[in-house]
């Protein structure tokens, strides 16, 4: 199973491709997708789009996961971090790929065992999971590492991904 | 000018067209785009993209007028309408259609002259302005055509217009 971990965000946007199955997980790619927070909104996201599928593209994940958000921070940066998911999900639909959520606490949890870790502690078991010798660069992408991996190791991957084709095909018929 | 007023929603997003200036407006279209709210979210996206895009094509409105939402209600809905929101964003930017954004406050005070007008008399002066001689049907699309006419009414579509325009030629400049 490969799975691309999206970190949504629109001045950057964590990305990160993890291959293999629970116990046994290798990175594939990482990276940041930026855009200037000074230019057009509309503009952000269609650059934000074209870069989301050439990743889509170029590493073919099974399925993607994107961090939950929750509108209990700045008001703003929750708007323009709903805006890149929205992106995300939009341009995973048009090519079939499920989309799974997971709140940050569940992405900590699953990496090392606790859902109240520090950022060091998770890209220290990130570094561990994947084998790496040194933390993810570029650091942004991390967290988006960290997402992919936590997929993988919940065990959950196969049954999100029967339930959003089960919607997906509950709607075909519908139509 | 005319001007597309998007009430942004995934289960309900309110469409309408006005066409005029400050003073002399009439209506061009009104409608609903509906997803179902058990369908898989992103696909829910694919559609409201193909949706906006056929009106954007079939009305080609100078400026699209999208209501600001703040996150001060229901965490979901909320996350929902910004979802809805970045989709009219990238639609419109990849036609390079300029997108202004207007607080439901700012649109009860441009048409009924508070900003704590009611839904009703928010209605009644839309029909006024518009010289309808019934309600605007469907009733959801009321506030769409509220938005639109309110970027009219407010005189302010041209230096929203050339700010965004502004804000385009820079990023051009700068890539």
């Amino acid at each position: 199973m490969r799975v691309l971990g999206v970190d949504p965000g629109l001045t950057r946007c964590g990305l990160g491709v993890v291959e293999g199955e629970r116990g046994r997980v290798r990175m594939v790619a990482v990276g940041v997708v930026r855009t200037p927070s000074d230019a057009e909104p509309g503009q952000r996201l269609v650059y934000l789009e074209s870069q989301f599928d050439q990743w889509l593209e170029k590493f073919g994940p099974d399925v993607v996961a994107v961090e939950r958000v929750f509108a209990d921070v700045n008001v703003a940066s929750v708007m323009t971090t709903a805006h890149a998911t929205a992106i995300a999900l939009l341009v995973a639909a048009r090519r079939g790929i499920p989309v799974v959520f997971h709140t940050p606490t569940e992405v900590k949890a699953a990496v090392t065992g606790t859902g109240r870790a520090h950022k060091a502690q998770v890209s220290g078991m990130v570094m561990r999971i994947l084998r790496l010798t040194e933390p993810p660069r570029p650091a942004d992408a991390a967290d988006a590492l960290a997402l992919a991996v936590c997929h993988v190791w919940r065990g959950e991957a196969q049954a999100s991904i029967d339930a959003a084709r089960k919607a997906l095909d509950a709607r075909r018929v519908a139509t």
